[in-house]
């Protein structure tokens, strides 16, 4: 069985979701929806991505650009299993995902409420089993689980403090700052804490954040109250055996997220991405009950294997959940740490 | 009376506590001294400060330069009461110091072991009355300080976890980056914790650090474990009532440290310097028994006040802590938030 | 005569017009305009600057916020002898002013159509004596007629090719990017040549421009073809006896935009602020018939004096063009290096 | 026949022609030097190139790291049949390979005494056939070759004066600045000039440059005097119709260089690189005999097709100048806009 996953949105997180659907053996890519006909609609057609625009209106437009359209968004979500919606921020597409009784997953711009259900493949894949609506949680809350939530399950946790300095604006965005300043999200504790609660309810998390002027990656800076004595090598072996996940070291010249996004390109991940969480060894301390330890997120892309998984567990492709991880990781060359 | 400085180095620091010493009543210049005729060596000179160079090898760089030099720093030293030592790391002057019998203030670059005595005015002023030899802590640590050590007073405090958000060089500097990445400071806890104790030894803090591409300000993300239960407005109300600290609000218009500088500079603060902390006022909640804060540092001038303390407290100029606080910030044109 | 100068307007530029109206002996600050309580307003007050609001509505949040206000704009400019417009680009207040019966001078963001007549002192004072509308050109402007106008008169120049390399944002402004990349103004040649021909409409000029993450300043790459045989010291001359221009030398330390600001801080100039145009002195080369050189402009503050001698014009306060631009140098504190 | 290559220097440059001659089906890497366990070299080991130390002292580190080791580059250079110095600036191997009786290329940071030949395979092929000794030129004097050298073939150049606006540093350099400055090259004109010159010795081209805190690509900012009266659409045809060149457009959304390298990974571009000198097709303008564009450059990978041209040439494989560019250029998957 191949299922016809549409994506609607082929932005960001939109056209590395296409790719990774076009990577799986069991999906295929029924079609990308855009709005107007910029260079990424012209790599879509170059990679023989079925191209609709979002509304009628707008296929004047493709073809004033000599790029074919293949009809609107309601045609293709009359052709697919599913949507990945990937439009910015409460483009309000829910209603008519509904009226095509079509099963649709969000992402994390998304509030909880519309979907009800939050999704990370390690903790949620059974609970999104057969879920017609979930929404995949932020690339910093994923970066949050992907390393409490091992923690939680072999150590137990009492509580958690992390300060996340994001990246100001992703790479291809020349127009928002800052240029040179530091900007406090001044809510305390952020947001950030209670989103990873939809997904680990039972978590006590504070979490503060800080904007500053890069591009890259954003990087967490995580306290965790250990529930009880373990050294840092077994947490270390914890992470190792988890999804997901990678070390990184100052020894071998990685100092500063600049190195770790010089290494996925070295790895040869496509567009340079990075789909796992990039821990600093030698950064994991244990002092007392108190585990320290920085990560990095690479925002563009650590989610879209969390929703190939999402597209297996909703449409009952695959019940295991190690097995859905260990075919999307396989097939899109994430080295495979926990086997 | 009126005690003559010696000021060795002219740089960052060595400049602002020129001008913050003839800005006193009691105290004057008796010189500074520099390497190399820089643009600052012309200012000073422009300035009528004294200048010595820092070896006779020097001075024939002076000469061709056109800017008159009065002597060696040897020279300068026979001629003051103090020095205040802002030469780069580990010059090694101390040596020299002893021979000539001079009290010695150094800044928070060295090691607290050089003078056994760390220094901020407000909880160590009586510590340092008549002193010889101290090390006035770095900007960091100065700026944890000065927030948490009213708290400790006042409320007392279980234990403390900071993450510092660097700025990569200072505005000046073109020639360090990071340009475009986030490095942490691997070493968890960092060093600032236990510098932090080398003035508060009783306090329980704990500090990560990582550098950003900014120059402006560094930025604290505090969280405070209170040993009672208190408001948001006590806290504030203390703060208020404590030397050297100034709320800023987003409210105002102030979201990042660029408008807190603007502030400095619609202040029209010397060079546009912020000898204050900066505490976001909204920032400041009170969760349970825990208190989160978001403080701005400027790293070029907070510790300049100090090291006028400093002067004041080692020559036992003036018996009073406050009474020297409050002299200095009349003198620098620090509004006095604590009267 | 002291005459009363209203400030429509009081963000970056309007705050140091009205610095510099109020240190000059023959004028005084009527008021400023604002539209909500910033802390820039705060500062408004607390300098004892009358604030008025830019409309009826616009009281209650000043009230809110405690800050007194004196009226409106309308009532403002009944009790000014002249306005300076600092608002946005066309907010578009011409109207008013004529109703008013009350001469204004515009800033570079307007068009020169909007008032018929651009100005910079050094080559138009005499053109604006008298006048009741006027535009200040923009920063870059400024800065290319202030080195060019001189070489004109003196050596005669047949074209001009400049290169714009520009700050992404001002200091304070932390929404704006680039955070990482270079942004080239597309029309080419761009607006910044046919802006100078507006005040010296027989100079042959094209120009380009670039975005770039940088606040400080704006950097100029000039190469003029020469009328006749000069060398560089005849250049250097003839800059050395032009209104507000300096120069600065890599010798003295400064190679970057970022060490010229430092220096404007050591020269203890208000903000921090350089109204003149800073010259590299070592890039200065003469090659045949053609002179290349760079220039940095503080796009904050170079065209502050010139609203002042507009002013004097305008009101014809100051017959000799040269009298006025000394004495607004003189009660601004801008080293004169033309007597 | 298939050639084997030896890397020396396995850094920003040395990895990226490891891998281009990988791709070609008539070479082999017989190895790549390294000097220390970075995480480069891990991957070198990952992707089976044969990993050698840059000395004997070097092979423990490697073994320490678990990395294994063939040997050292002397005995690398007995098993291979030309090589590519990609070592820092001024490594000083030019002895040792003349030791050796191999054919060398170095890389544009070393001068073009070096080798008395500089190269760029559209104009230099056929001269360096059969060389011994030969440099590629530097990043930006290829992508000024790239677009002069046909207009000088098919329409003829007066002169040229380029401003560039360079990357203060590579996407993985974390040290370097500038963070918040403007720093221009005050030798003017730059040493770009006589470079391109080594080249293409006839031309009148003057050049000046300077950096910004950026880290993706250089920018040009051309100005061209044409010897005959043509059009922009002119231009851009014989652009179409050379090697290495492509358009971007900001009608596509392509309105900086984080744009062009967005499509680059969109392109699925290894590493994201772009080989091609990216030209804003917005911003070709002849004005009278003037022609103007912009133009961007990606340091880290443009002139990797150079260098297996040049290893071609050097080996004699192939005769047909155009006949190798087109075998390097598919075998790369660099799109080919001239046939």
């Amino acid at each position: 069985m191949t299922v016809r996953v549409a994506i609607n949105g082929y932005g960001t997180i939109g056209k590395r979701v296409a790719e990774a659907v076009s990577l799986q053996e069991d999906m295929e890519v029924a079609g990308v929806v855009k709005r107007s006909p910029t260079f990424e609609a012209f790599m879509a057609v170059e990679w023989a991505l079925p191209l609709y625009a979002a509304s009628k209106e707008n296929i004047k437009g493709f073809e004033d650009a000599g790029l074919p359209v293949e009809g609107t968004v309601e045609e293709l979500l009359d052709d697919a299993d599913i949507v990945v919606d990937c439009t910015p921020k409460k483009a309000g597409y829910k209603e008519l995902y509904q009226k095509k009784k079509i099963k649709a997953i969000w992402q994390g711009g998304e509030k909880h409420e519309l979907t009800g259900l939050s999704f990370n493949a390690y903790p949620m894949y059974e609970k999104a089993y057969g879920a017609d609506l979930l929404r995949i949680v932020s690339c910093n809350t994923t970066g949050l689980i992907r390393t409490l939530y091992p923690l939680m399950q072999e150590v137990g946790v009492k509580n958690v403090l992390a300060t996340m300095i994001r990246r100001g604006a992703d790479p291809w965005d020349s127009k928002k700052g800052p240029i040179n300043a530091i900007e406090p999200v001044l809510k305390i504790p952020s947001h950030h804490g209670p989103d990873v609660r939809s997904v680990l309810p039972s978590l006590d998390i504070q979490t503060t954040a800080v904007a500053v002027p890069t591009t890259l990656m954003h990087l967490h800076s995580v306290a965790v109250k250990l529930a009880k004595d373990v050294s840092a090598d077994d947490i270390l072996e914890i992470w190792d055996n988890s999804p997901r996940l990678m070390f990184v070291d100052a020894g071998m010249g990685i100092k500063s997220t600049a190195q770790i996004m010089e290494l996925a390109k070295d790895m040869e991940r496509s567009r340079g991405d990075l789909y796992e969480i990039a821990i600093w060894e030698d950064s994991v301390h244990v002092v007392g009950d108190m585990l320290y330890y920085y990560q990095a997120i690479h925002q563009e892309s650590d989610v879209v294997p969390e929703n190939i998984d999402a597209i297996r567990a909703m449409l009952q492709m695959e019940s295991d959940k190690m097995q859905s991880i260990e075919r999307t990781d396989r097939a899109m060359g994430i080295i495979n740490p926990y086997e």
